[in-house]
């Protein structure tokens, strides 16, 4: 039975010392596109707090924990909503730590909270790495994986998403902008459109597009299909809604051909050397 | 130092049941490829066999050991040349089991002889899956690694080879034409650039074109460069050979950016579920 669900993902500003006016956008954004029909609503990575810290001091004074007013409102979004909500913020640790996390919830509550464990660039100045897997959880419409931006570009983590049965995996990202050669996608899409074909699991991406600080963001949200092929067009830096529909149910078929299975078909036990430390 | 070698993949055809005129082929795509500057050249996975088996006795009968005729005629090409030859043919092991194979070839002789680790399809009946990682090995050019066609979608065994240190990962391939959505790339194309961007190693495909037994091929060849961007165009189901030069020195930099380092930023004591049987 196809287990039909819609996926919005919001390419939206945020701006960093604006958390109330980052807030609200989330939660109108939310409300327009559950009214628009969707299920699985996305934002972009750090979208309550905006992105581009100066130090590790602001990213410290704008992260908040998970038992916070944040938390709560968003919470009851998604309760009064009746959507599964996921977005990154930045988190305040009951161990004192910040981390660059994300949460998925749905109208029972936070589903799962994650900490961003492959941190980019200035990142690992402001944020603890975390030390977990992704989540792979069930909620009132499927069993859904999440991460954060470079995480995505480590196949294994993809894949670990994948052997945990998630039929959905999503990520709020914040693409930098890097040159491309001419009439090529961009080589962030094309690491989803692969994750998502080597483990016949589609992806949806959030990215951002403000230039807070100067940075230039890449805007390529995008939701692929289990194929890996794209499923909405890329809105490259423009704010934008992409919407998609996906069977949740054909996501856990993971045959191709006849005969070939793209989990059964590994070989785990040629793999160990994934999981040493180079020295 | 830059350490630049020009790579030419041969998309031609080979038939099961000629193998005389499938080798005549062979030598002279690779005499032609030395001729017009190539430093390394590339032919299809089971390129001296032909592909389409009817049967596991027909592979059987058409396998050859890798101390035979067709190893001795291909080194001294090799060594005649000064080229490194890369090509897939069906081996007759001293074992007895019949494999999916592929040499890699330098002057000096016989650097790597690989058996194709994750079996596509009919292979199944006819060849005995490797029970070895994809060899990454010295040559006069460089550090080279191989593997084959299906192999090239886990991308644990990619990471491998870059793991290993390949400045290179050629891969004889046999891609069956499925279909796409208008103005797509092949997933199969790109999954091949995913697993160069997220490794900065570049790959270089060799396809093939014939149709024997009515099996149509993609005829996909592709160079990709360390970001995951082709340095080729593709010449989808037709007869070509495609080149390109690569600096080799500059694929053992996995930097990315100012801060990152595409294998250095992995967490490998968290990947341990990669190498655990499913249930």
């Amino acid at each position: 039975m196809p287990e039909m669900v819609t996926v919005s993902c919001r390419q939206v500003p945020s701006v960093v010392g604006d958390a109330p006016g980052n807030r609200r956008r989330i939660t109108a954004e939310a409300r327009a596109a559950a009214a628009a029909g969707a299920d699985i609503v996305l934002f972009p990575e750090l979208a309550a707090s905006g992105y581009d810290f100066a130090s590790a001091e602001q990213a410290r004074a704008e992260a908040v924990p998970l038992d916070g007013p944040l938390l709560d409102e968003w919470r009851a979004l998604a309760g009064e909503l009746g959507i599964v909500l996921v977005a990154g913020y930045a988190e305040l640790g009951d161990n004192g730590h910040v981390y660059n996390s994300a949460v998925l919830i749905d109208p029972d509550g936070v589903r799962a909270n994650y900490r961003k464990a492959h941190l980019w660039d200035r990142e690992a100045d402001h944020f603890t790495p975390g030390a977990a897997p992704p989540p792979v959880v069930d909620t009132i419409l499927g069993r859904l994986g999440l991460l954060i931006c470079y995480d995505l570009e480590f196949p294994e983590w993809v894949r670990l998403a994948a052997l945990d049965g998630a039929e959905l995996l999503c990520a709020p990202v914040s693409w930098p902008a890097f040159p491309r050669p001419a009439g090529e996608r961009p080589n962030e899409v094309v690491k989803v459109q692969a994750g998502a074909g080597v483990n016949r699991m589609p992806i949806a991406v959030c990215d951002r597009v403000d230039a807070d600080h100067g940075a230039a963001w890449l805007g390529g949200s995008v939701i692929v299909d289990p194929d890996g092929y794209p499923l909405t067009s890329l809105a490259l830096g423009e704010e934008a809604a992409i919407t998609a529909t996906i069977d949740l149910a054909a996501s856990r078929d993971k045959s191709i051909g006849e005969r070939n299975d793209v989990l059964a078909d590994r070989r785990p036990p040629l793999y160990g050397a994934i999981t040493k430390e180079r020295v």
